[in-house]
């Protein structure tokens, strides 16, 4: 069998930050796969990167692998095996696949999913993964305010986590970024507070940052409850506890 | 005045992990800046770029500029406050700047430090981020073992964190990540086991990833006190609480 599968990050969103690995790959590989999450949706991925399969001699066959966003983990699997099954048969026949996805697929990714069930389905199957840039440093570099420096701290925070547990991460976070959809954010500045947040702490909501829909806005924990932020599944927050009075801005 | 100062993050070292975006600033730039620790040695950043610099016309102006690995901060100030004068007054010709780092500009970079005295001293200089690839989904990459997943929390802990913090802050991580140098790993494991991370919990030692002398170890936490771990500032330590469990490898 000398077919494999390449997990691909393309970035997070600006076709030029996709890498020249990344790069060489979609424009090499037999089948381009990407994910879906609905039927009727165009896949972002896949809109980020057809310039690229459109220079191609002959355009790739794509294969769009449905992900729907539901939280039952045993018809999850056995979605994915199916999807694993339909990658892994053309890897048979000797085809190399690109499973491309936005950002970084070991970060948070749906491909994830997919390498679980491939490494336990078929373990002969040869996996090769190329980093992509994240959500995280696309949002540093559009907000033009540093993730983290010298003996700072970050504390990653996904949906879906309790508010004891974010107090007590906090406690000891010079950093603390909440991941994809920040729904909930207006209550979490008290218990920010409890754990010596200030209201000077900054702030930065960045929503699909690189993309041309791209919005960034910075200020202070105090500013929150004026804020109009519009909820998205590619937007996050990052505060940073003492970040304007490090730095005397 | 028209020139400007990109902070570029090159990606963690394999030259084909550079974006579009930081190749086409790298062939067009007036002027390139390199950090480097010491006179004598020779800039990591440059040796990854070098090859593109070769391909342009004319090989460009490049800038060394000396940043010391020291903890006296006004010493810090001092130098760096020299390094931002001897940038400001090229972008005052109307140079373009590119200031190259391995990794991200905006996470635990060198460039950060420069980014600070610059937007104090000179705040009419524009500053424009290009992100790059990081050390850590480059180790990821390497050890093809996903950094997070689902609602999976990530601790990111740098250097010279004391043991009462991390026990703190790993007491609700999934995953940790120890950065830049992991001498007392060995000395961990007795803290990490209070806050219910497991002999079976999974370590991963990654050193210069995709540089060429690349080193990956994956293990489980009873395996640390045998391993022979050659320190290294290019290195981290990945600890997942329960992964193998989870995907029952």
């Amino acid at each position: 069998m000398a077919g494999k599968i390449i997990g691909i990050g393309i970035g997070p969103g600006d076709p030029e930050l996709i890498t020249i690995k990344a790069l060489k790959a979609l424009k090499t590989a037999d089948v381009i796969c990407v994910p879906k999450s609905r039927l009727e949706k165009t896949s972002m991925a896949l809109s980020t990167i057809k310039h690229i399969l459109e220079e191609r001699e002959k355009y790739p066959e794509v294969i769009e692998l449905i992900f729907p966003m539901i939280r039952d983990e045993s018809e999850l699997k056995r979605l994915w095996n199916k999807n694993a099954e339909i990658v892994a048969d053309k890897v048979k026949k000797g085809d190399t696949l690109a499973f491309v996805t936005l950002g970084d697929p070991f970060f948070y990714s749906t491909f994830i999913y997919l390498y679980h069930r491939l490494k336990e389905m078929y373990p002969e199957i040869e996996l090769e993964i190329i980093p992509g840039i994240t959500s995280l440093t696309a949002c540093s570099a559009s907000s033009k305010i540093p993730l983290a420096e010298k003996n700072e701290t970050v504390v990653i925070i996904p949906y879906n986590i309790g508010s004891k547990q974010i107090e007590e991460m906090a406690k000891y976070a010079d950093n603390l970024v909440f991941m994809k959809g920040t729904k909930h954010i207006k209550d979490l500045v008290p218990i920010l507070e409890r754990v010596g947040f200030t209201k000077n702490s900054t702030i930065i909501f960045a929503k699909r940052c690189t993309m041309p829909e791209e919005k960034v806005i910075v200020g202070k924990l105090s500013d929150v409850q004026n804020w109009d932020i519009c909820e998205d599944y590619f937007s996050m927050t990052v505060i940073k506890r003492s970040y304007f009075q490090n730095n005397r801005e």
